[in-house]
């Protein structure tokens, strides 16, 4: 058997799915700051409208437009591999296959959504788009994205990123985008805060708040605010990734998977590669559906349920997510990506269905499965794509136990070649796993005491 | 059509070709200290017999072991694509094929000779394998490759790189090498110059001296030297490139390039993709084949043919080739893989029978065709690989003015993800093409005519 099993341009899909036809009981709405539900007209000075329809839409298949299809045959369809030597390594029956996202020329899966995002602002007349980044995975998938379809794009990148990790930036530059070091003169946000600490590294919450107020305040009308997670028009772009390795599956002959493992942060990744099999599932296949999280930021585990803001200054709707407060502050573990207090209100809504069962993993853990990974298969994963590893590593470990032969589908969602400082402190021993006392792991949940109630709807037996 | 060209496991290459048999005159022999041809059996404390077999081989097909291409199919057989959004751009007729190397876990082509070199150091019972790494391209493609055969591996990289470029240096110690700052305090080489200069930034010269005397003079006999280009036998290897380009070609209906393009250092990309077009030159196809250098090395475009050392520090055979003399040092070009004084004797003695035609290109030119290709195809090019892609432009261009349909073939060698520092000089206009007087060009070719003469024999008409 190939362990590269590919697709060609002609088989890529030409639909999303959207799992929100599908759920047992569909996700409760956003909510403005009146407590009421958010209506798509609210969100138009945010996000175009053609953008706001796939967000609200509950049809299960939505077309991806020819010209989106054309930029993304730069990299798609990826590859769907077998990790054969890891298999070997591990002495497992369990088959365990990967849908390798790392091909695109970003290193990740972010441009399956920066690309049509782009796309349908450009479509809508806009000209410019606005966004913020943490360590730069979806800063330079969204300055990839603009630039190929002809758009100006501002990133606010946290300051303290911006100053350590000058490559991500660097990427950023050379496709064109303008990325500023956040929080900066250029809103009243920004000012405000440097007013008040002019020596601050800067935030993630900051810089959302500093790219919604660039966007909504452009007197041209013609700026909009680009996300790259958490929403569900995001992670329906993303489905293009399980979908693919549905077809690749079934190319040499399997049916089904038995468990399917992402990481997960604001949790795209980890619905575009499931929420294809989750239809199976709802329908009666037997699979077991794995987002994982750091024990870092356990808000799937550990999080109440509960409507809460996606951004810490609070301007976004509140949603309804597994949160640690929009206050919380992770420790600062090398996955960045997974560093976010909430969860994308389609995967929760999963969760508390049963569907998915989400599980933590220490990242000193994640870098020895990391290092497992490097020295069997070869490459070198992102510190987010380790997550998945270590679980994959356990579920393959606990098959070999059980004497099953189980079928394991995982998200290699990115590459670590910007990220190799990480894996310098772990083989130089200085990486730690710093527990963070309850009362502190717990401190902001509180706040979302103030919040509407979000009740655990729950209908399905999983 | 589509743009991204798939060839499966199953129809990959099963044999190297070796042009050696096929050249109408066969270059030169290696001579040793005394003036006399090199004998295998002098090379044996330096490199294992099985791979002087094949460096000095005059075989036309080598078959590739089963458990080589076992490994080359975590990456192999590499796509080839088309360039459309290129060849929109620019407005030509011609079509653009590029075969991407870049897809390797180390990022370039230098993983296609890194694996079997390692697997038949491995076969023949060495424990152990050194090299010498600039900026570290190569370095880090032997650690991997020493890492998944089950060999130890040291490299010696130049001080300066060490110390400024370290992530290719996790790279490598990622793939658990060994990786020491060159001169170091290892070998005699390492501590003679220190004592000399305490403060030296170190040169490659310096670092091949090392990485040879710590193979030979490893008591246990179980060490070896490896190098990434310039050998036969390493030429050989790459040219797994060109065959899967040329059984890709075939599979959309295209029957030989009209031109074939790839930068050259040590030569063993350009080696790699021609090769196997050259064989169709010399039997009568009509191909132009440019091996592409940076004005500021110019060794095959204004050097002389000679016999020369293949290190600064003499300690090679002489082998007949163009050269800029030994101790030629080039400007500090961002495309460290193209500063080498000297050119693989298999491509020079192509050159001198006129198949190939060298072509240099200033650095800035090529940083702007860089630009364009990310601007277009969207990928980030090493910068060796920019001096290609000048080419191809002006090709392209070329075909557009004389409305020729040309099939333009080259070898994008690797990415840049790594090399961002020179696209941050070329983007913050930094960058400057620093002209080298000719004096001090051609300072170091005098030196060459103590040694044996190397005599241009020429046969072929083309």
């Amino acid at each position: 058997m190939e362990q590269k099993i590919q697709l060609k341009e002609s088989d890529i899909p030409r639909q999303w799915y959207n799992l929100a036809a599908d759920l047992p009981t569909p996700p409760l709405p956003p909510l403005g700051p009146d407590g009421n539900p958010v209506t798509p007209d609210m969100l138009t000075p945010v996000f175009p409208m053609n953008l706001i329809e796939q967000e609200v839409s509950t049809k299960r298949w939505i077309d991806i437009p020819e010209e989106v299809l054309n930029i993304l045959y730069r990299w798609r369809p990826t590859p769907l591999r077998r990790a054969v030597n890891l298999e070997k390594h591990l002495k497992t029956p369990a088959r365990i296959y990967y849908k390798d996202e790392s091909v695109s020329p970003p290193g990740s899966h972010k441009p399956n959504t920066a690309v049509p995002q782009a796309w349908y602002n450009k479509q809508f007349g806009i000209q410019r788009l606005t966004t913020e980044t943490g360590a730069g995975q979806w800063g330079s998938a969204l300055a990839f994205a603009c630039k190929l379809i002809g758009l100006e794009c501002k990133v606010f990148m946290v300051r303290i990123s911006f100053d350590q990790k000058p490559f991500r930036k660097l990427m950023m530059q050379v496709w064109g985008a303008k990325c500023i070091a956040s929080p900066s003169t250029e809103t009243n946000a920004g000012r405000t805060i440097l007013a008040q600490m002019p020596d601050t590294p800067g935030s993630l919450g900051i810089a959302i708040s500093e790219a919604i107020e660039a966007a909504v305040t452009d007197p041209t009308g013609k700026t909009r605010y680009s996300l790259g997670s958490v929403l569900n028009h995001v992670l329906l772009h993303q489905t293009i990734i399980g979908l693919e390795a549905k077809k690749q599956l079934q190319s040499v002959g399997e049916k089904l998977p038995d468990i399917v493992i992402a990481c997960a942060g604001g949790g795209s990744n980890f619905a575009g590669l499931a929420f294809p099999f989750t239809t199976d599932k709802i329908n009666g296949a037997n699979i077991e559906i794995m987002p994982i999280e750091p024990t870092a930021c356990p808000k799937m585990t550990r999080g109440p349920f509960s409507y809460d803001h996606g951004d810490t200054a609070c301007m976004t709707p509140l949603l309804p997510m597994y949160s640690l407060g929009h206050a919380f502050v992770p420790q600062p573990i090398h996955a960045g990506g997974l560093r976010y207090h909430g969860m994308a209100p389609l995967v929760c809504q999963g969760i508390v269905e049963g569907l998915f069962k989400p599980k933590a993993y220490k990242q000193t853990k994640c870098y020895e499965s990391a290092m497992t990974w490097t020295q069997t298969e070869g490459t070198i994963c992102a510190p987010e794509t380790s997550h998945a590893i270590a679980a994959v590593i356990d579920e393959a470990v606990k098959a070999r136990e059980e004497g099953k032969k189980k079928v394991i589908l995982f998200n290699y969602s990115g590459h670590g070649l910007m990220d190799l400082v990480g894996y310098d402190n772990y083989l130089s021993g200085k990486l730690r796993d710093i527990e963070m006392p309850e009362d502190e792991l717990f401190k902001y949940t509180k706040d979302l005491e103030k919040f509407p109630k979000a009740p655990m709807r729950k209908t399905g037996q999983w």
